[in-house]
C-alpha cells in the first residue's frame, strides 16, 4: 500500500513495535510474499532455516528416543524453506520497507476510542463512511496496556542495532490529543480481543478445548541432540515443541496441563517460569536442560470461551486462545483482518503468516479501488477469499494441538510410532496448505475459472507456483517471485513458447500487435500512451536458449519504453538451464505444464495469484478479465 | 577491527561518504570476505550479478557483430561471481557493519596537517611513535576539496533512503578545530596523491602510457543487445568497455585518445559530456545510443607521471593515472594501502577489491598486536604480502589495457578473432588472481610452507577453497566464507574424517583431549579457561552422514561450552550432499584433496587464509605454528 501511494494513518495502541517474543515461524509463502516486496534476504540472513522435522517418545523401557526425522521433500525446488525468526525482526523489515517507500509512519500509542459508520454513503467511493476518535495515550496509560511480557527491560544494549531507534518513538501528538478522522477504508489488525470486531458486533465463536501451555523463548545448555531442529518430544505429560530461532534462541512449547483448572477459574499465581523450565527437564530427561537467558516467555490458555479480557500477571501474559472465526470479516468498508477474525494455537506456527496475508490481499485491493483504478467490487472478495484459508487454518489447528495434549481419562497412551504416523498424516496434508502453495480461492471478477487445459499445473484461483528464470538481456537468474513485484500492478505473464519456430514468432508477434493496439487492456485501461504499463505490466518467458534470440526480437510491448529509461531489459526471461545455478534448471515449462513450443498466457493478480489462464489467441478471454476489474479512464473520469 | 574492539579514530578529508561513482566492480574473493563480515546478502540483493562477458567488433564488412559470448566456468562451484554495484552502497554496507560492531564513526571533513614519526619509540608496543594535526575544515574548504564529479546536486530525492543522513553528517568539532593526535599506529588509505605518502618520502615510481579515458554512469537508451552485459566493443577509435550496473544504471569507459596531448599539456576544456556521448553512438553505431539520466562522469588520464595535483574542471575531475607501486607499503608502525601504493587504470575492475584487502590484511594484524595478543612481527609479514599482490595488478593492467587502445602508427587492425583471443588471454591468465583465489603469500610466521601432500588442492599462503557444508546441529548449509567469521580469531580447523570408523574416532578423541590438555595451543594462549576459544576459535568438518553421528560423539574442546549460552551448536559441520540444496555436493573433501577417512587439520587465519597444514597427530607443528604468532599471557604480562 504504501508503494501504491495510498493516503493513510496507521496507528497501534502498543507503546513501541515488538522487540521480543510473540510469533516467530515463516512459512515458503510469505518468504515469497517478502520476496516480491523486496526484504526476503534479510530474512534468510538473520533467520534460521528449518530444514527438518524430529519426532521424539519413549519406547517401551521408557528410554527417550529418536523415532524419526523427517523433512518436507515436496519443497525441494521451491525458493525457500520455513525460517525461525522473532515477530520483532520481520516488523523491523517492513517498517524499513514502508519507510524507503513513502511517508507513512506507524503512530504509536495512539487508541481508537470510538467508531461510527455510516452506510448510507457506502456506495460511493469519493464519501468518508468511516469517522474514528483517536486519542494519544498518556504515559501511564501506555504502560497499563503494554503487552510486553519479557524478562529483562529493553535497552540499547539488548536489541538489535537498527531497532535502538525506536525503542523511543516520536509521538505525533501531546498525550491526550484526541482527534476526529474521517476516513473512506479502515483495515483493522487488531488482535484476538479485537475492539473494532465488538464495535461492529461481530460475533466470534468456535469450539475451544481446556489447557494451559508455557512458551518459552531461552538459549537453551542442554544435550538433547536435536534443539536445534524442530522437534517434539513426547511423554505422559504431553508433548513438547522445539523451534530453533536466531541468536541461538530456541521456542519452547510446554505442556502444563497439570494446573487445575476444572473449577472453571484458574489460579495463575501457579506459573512460574522455574515451573516451565522443570516440566521441560522432567520431558528431556535423560538430557539435561536448564537456560541462563530467557528473552521471553508468556502462558496461554486453550480453555472454553469465557469473555476476552486481558489477564496478565507480573511479568507474563496469560491469553486464552480458542479455535474460532469471526462470523463477519468485513462490514461495509470496515475490514477485519488477522487474529481479529481467526483465532488457534501459537502451535500451527502459522498465524502470523495467515495474518500478513490477509493484510496483503485487502490492502492492493484498497489501494487500486481507493485510486479509482479498480471496480469496488473486488473489495467483496477479500471475505470469501481468505475465510476459506481461516477454515483450513483452525481445522488444522483442531487436528494438530490435541496430538500434543496429556492423554486423557485412562487410556493407555499410544506407542512412539503410532503417535508419529498421526502426527506426520497431519502435517502431510496440511503441507501444502500451510506452505502457503493451496488457497482455494473461488469464482470471482478476480478468479476466471474457465476449465483451461493449457496450463496442466497451473490453476486460476491458487498461487502461480514459483520458479527461476534466466535473463534475457544480462543472463542473470531469478525467481519469479522477485520478477513479479509486489507494486499493486496486475500482470500479463506471456510464456512465448519456443520464439525460434518462425509459426510460433508469429502468434507472438500477432499477441504484441494486439498488446500495442487500441482495443488492447493495455490501451484501454491505461490513462497515457506513456504509461501503457502502469496498471498491468507484461512479463515475457520463452523457451528458447537465450543465446539464440535477442532482446530486440520480441515486439515493443513486451520491452516497455520509457523516453528517460529507455527499455526496460527485465521483462523478457527464457526457461534455460544455468550451469552456475543449479536451482534455474530450465523446467520452468514442465512444472508449469505448458507446451514449451506452444506456451500460454497467464493474468496474474498483484499477489501472484494466477487470475486467467489462455492460449494467445484468446484475447477476448483476457480482455473480459481485465474488464471486470479495471475501470476505463472514461468511467473513472465520470467520479 | 571494529570487531576487535580496536580504540581509534578514522578521518576523512571529504564532507561526505561517497554517494555517486567510483568503484563497482566486486570480484568473487571481495564478496566472500563480505560475507565473512555478514553483509554479502545486501551485496546480491542490489546489485548486479555480471556473468557473461561480450566481445564485439566490427567484421570485414564494417558490420558491429558479437564475436563471441564467454563466461567463467571455473567459478561454478564458487559461492559468489562478479557483481557490478556503486562504491556508495558498499561503503553503507561497511558503515553500517561499524555501527552494529562498535562506537567508532568516520569523521568527515578532517584532515591531517602534520605527521611526525618518532622512531627511537617503534620497538615499544606501549608507546606512541605517531603524531598527527588534525584540523576540521571550514565550509568552504570542503565545498572546494570536494572529489564529487556528479550532475546532479545530492538530495532526500536522489540518493537511497539508507544515505539520506550520510548527506549531512555531525561534525565532531567546529570548524577549524585543530587537535594532536598520538597514535600507536596509523593507517592510511589516502589514494593515489596520498599525503601521507608525500609526509613519509616514499617513492611512487611505474611506467605509464598516453591516453585520455571518459567514465560515464548512466541509464542508457539503446538497442545495443549486450548493453546489460559486460562487454568491450573494439573500433578504429579504441575499446569501449560496457559493464552493467544496479537501478537501470551502467558503466562505460569510453576513450578519448584524438584529444591532443602530445604538447605535454592536455586541453581538459575540450572534454564535455556531450562528446562522450557522440563517441559512444560512433562506436555502437549502427544500434541507438543516448541517455538523459547521468548519474556520475569523469574523466581520466593515462599519462606520464608529471605530479600529482588534482586538478577538477566544472563538474567533472580529471585523474591522472599510471601503473605505479609505492616504494614502501610502511614506514615504522605506519601502513599505506589501498591507491597509495598501488596505481592502475579503472579498467581492470579490480582497484577496490585489492585495496580494500589491504586494509583488511594489515587490519587484523595491527588490532591483534595492538590488543597485546599476537606478536609485532606479525606486522612485517603486511608489506611482502600486499606488494605481490599490487605487482599482479599491476601486470595485469598492463597487459589489459593497452587493448583497448586505438591502433598506434600505421599498423592495420587486428581481426576481430585476433583481438577477442588476445583479450581472453589475459582475462583467463589472470582469473584466478583477479577473483582473489591466487595470493602467492610467502613463507613467514604467518604462513608455515610445510610442503604437505595431505591436503593436495590446499596451500599455505593461498586462501581456503570455499565449499558449502551441513551443520550437525540443526541441518543447515552455509558456506564456509560465512562459518569462519571475520572477528580477529586465528582457526584450527578439524577435518575430522569419518568418525565411524573406529580408528578414526580414536584419532579425533586423541585430538580433542590435546585441544583440552594444558600444553595446547588453545591454553597456552588463552587468558582463562573460560575463553578458551578466545583467540583461536575451532571448527569441525567431518565426513560421516549428519544421521549417523552426534553432536555429542565429539569431544569436547569441539563444541565450546558457555556458562550462560551452553554449547555452540555451529561448530561442528559434515561434508555431505544435502537435497534442497545443490550447491552443498558432500564433494569439500575432495575439493580440497583430502582423504575422506583421515582428514587433515588445517590452521586458518582471521582471513581465511591457511597458515599451515598439517595431521591430527602432528600437534608439534600446530603448536610451533600459534607459537610463532601469539605472546603466552605470561609474556603479556610482562608488558
Amino acid at each position: 500500500m504504501a508503494r501504491c501511494g495510498v493516503n493513510a494513518r496507521i496507528v497501534d495502541k502498543r507503546a513501541t513495535k515488538v522487540f521480543r517474543g510473540h510469533a516467530d515461524g515463516l512459512r515458503a509463502g510469505t518468504l515469497e510474499l517478502f520476496d516480491s516486496m523486496g526484504f526476503q534476504h534479510r530474512v534468510l540472513h538473520e533467520g534460521v532455516e528449518i530444514t527438518e522435522f524430529c519426532f521424539w517418545a519413549r519406547d517401551e523401557n521408557g528410554d527417550l528416543k529418536r523415532t524419526k526425522q523427517v523433512r518436507s521433500e515436496s519443497l525441494d525446488s521451491a525458493p525457500y524453506r520455513m525460517h525461525g525468526l522473532s515477530q520483532g525482526r520481520i516488523e523491523r523489515y517492513i517498517l524499513d520497507a514502508i519507510k524507503d517507500s513513502s511517508d507513512l509512519v506507524v503512530e504509536r500509542g495512539v487508541a481508537a476510542e470510538s467508531l461510527e459508520y455510516d452506510a448510507s454513503l457506502e456506495n460511493n467511493h469519493e464519501e468518508y463512511p468511516i469517522t474514528v476518535k483517536l486519542r494519544t495515550l498518556t504515559e501511564e496509560e501506555l504502560s497499563a496496556a503494554s503487552t510486553y511480557g519479557g524478562l529483562q527491560s529493553l535497552s540499547r544494549d539488548n536489541v538489535a542495532p537498527d531497532d535502538v531507534e525506536d525503542l523511543t518513538p516520536e509521538r505525533k501528538h501531546e498525550p491526550g490529543t484526541v482527534e476526529i478522522v474521517k476516513a473512506k477504508y479502515l483495515i483493522s489488525c487488531d488482535g484476538g480481543r479485537s475492539w473494532t470486531r465488538k464495535q461492529l458486533d461481530i460475533p466470534f465463536t468456535g469450539s475451544t478445548t481446556e489447557h494451559i501451555w508455557g512458551v518459552l523463548d531461552v538459549v537453551p545448555i542442554t544435550n538433547f541432540p536435536d534443539v536445534r531442529r524442530a522437534a517434539t518430544v513426547s511423554s505422559e505429560f504431553g508433548t513438547l515443541l522445539v523451534i530453533p530461532r536466531e541468536r541461538q534462541l530456541v521456542r519452547f512449547y510446554v505442556p502444563l496441563t497439570e494446573v487445575d483448572i476444572s473449577s472453571g477459574r484458574f489460579d495463575r499465581s501457579s506459573i512460574t517460569l522455574n515451573m516451565m523450565r522443570e516440566k521441560v527437564q522432567q520431558m528431556l530427561k535423560p538430557f539435561q536442560f536448564d537456560f541462563k537467558v530467557c528473552d521471553w516467555w508468556t502462558t496461554y490458555q486453550v480453555s472454553h470461551l469465557r469473555g476476552l479480557s486481558l489477564r496478565s500477571y507480573r511479568s507474563k501474559q496469560l491469553d486464552q486462545i480458542g479455535q474460532r472465526i469471526a462470523q463477519n470479516f468485513t462490514k461495509g468498508r470496515v475490514y477485519l483482518a488477522g487474529d481479529a477474525v481467526h483465532n488457534h494455537s501459537p502451535k500451527v506456527g502459522l498465524g502470523m503468516n495467515i495474518s500478513l496475508q490477509d493484510g496483503f490481499n485487502i490492502g492492493w485491493k484498497v489501494a487500486l479501488v481507493a485510486k479509482g483504478v479498480a471496480h469496488a467490487s473486488i473489495l467483496d472478495t477479500y471475505e470469501p477469499e481468505r475465510r476459506r484459508l481461516a477454515e483450513m487454518l483452525v481445522d488444522f489447528d483442531r487436528r494438530w494441538s490435541p496430538l500434543f495434549l496429556k492423554q486423557q481419562g485412562g487410556s493407555p497412551p499410544p506407542d512412539a510410532h503410532a503417535k508419529f504416523e498421526a502426527m506426520k498424516e497431519v502435517l502431510d496434508s496440511v503441507e501444502p496448505f500451510a506452505e502457503g502453495l493451496l488457497s482455494h480461492y473461488g469464482d470471482s471478477p478476480l478468479v476466471h475459472k474457465n476449465g483451461q487445459k493449457i496450463a496442466k499445473n497451473l490453476s486460476p484461483g491458487e498461487k502461480l507456483i514459483s520458479a527461476k528464470v534466466r535473463s534475457q538481456a544480462d543472463g542473470i537468474t531469478r525467481w519469479t517471485t522477485r520478477v513479479f513485484q509486489s507494486d499493486g500492478r496486475f500482470r500479463i505473464l506471456l510464456l512465448a513458447g519456443d520464439v525460434r519456430v518462425e509459426e510460433q514468432k508469429h502468434r507472438v508477434l500477432t499477441f504484441g500487435e494486439y498488446l500495442a493496439s487500441p482495443d488492447s487492456v493495455l490501451r484501454r485501461f491505461s490513462r497515457k500512451a506513456a504509461k501503457l504499463h502502469a496498471t498491468i505490466d507484461v512479463v515475457t518467458i520463452h523457451s528458447a536458449p537465450v543465446e539464440d534470440v535477442q532482446l530486440f526480437d520480441f515486439p515493443q510491448a513486451l520491452r516497455p519504453f520509457d523516453e528517460d529509461n529507455g527499455w526496460e531489459y527485465d521483462k523478457i526471461w527464457g526457461d534455460e538451464k544455468c550451469h552456475w545455478d543449479l536451482q534455474c534448471d530450465g523446467r520452468v515449462y514442465e512444472k508449469w505444464g505448458v507446451d514449451r513450443q506452444k506456451g500460454a498466457v497467464v493474468a496474474l493478480r498483484p499477489d501472484q495469484y494466477i487470475g486467467w489462464i489462455g492460449d494467445l489467441e484468446d484475447v477476448e478471454g483476457l480482455s473480459k478479465y481485465f474488464g471486470g476489474i479495471f475501470r476505463a479512464p472514461k468511467q473513472r473520469a465520470l467520479l
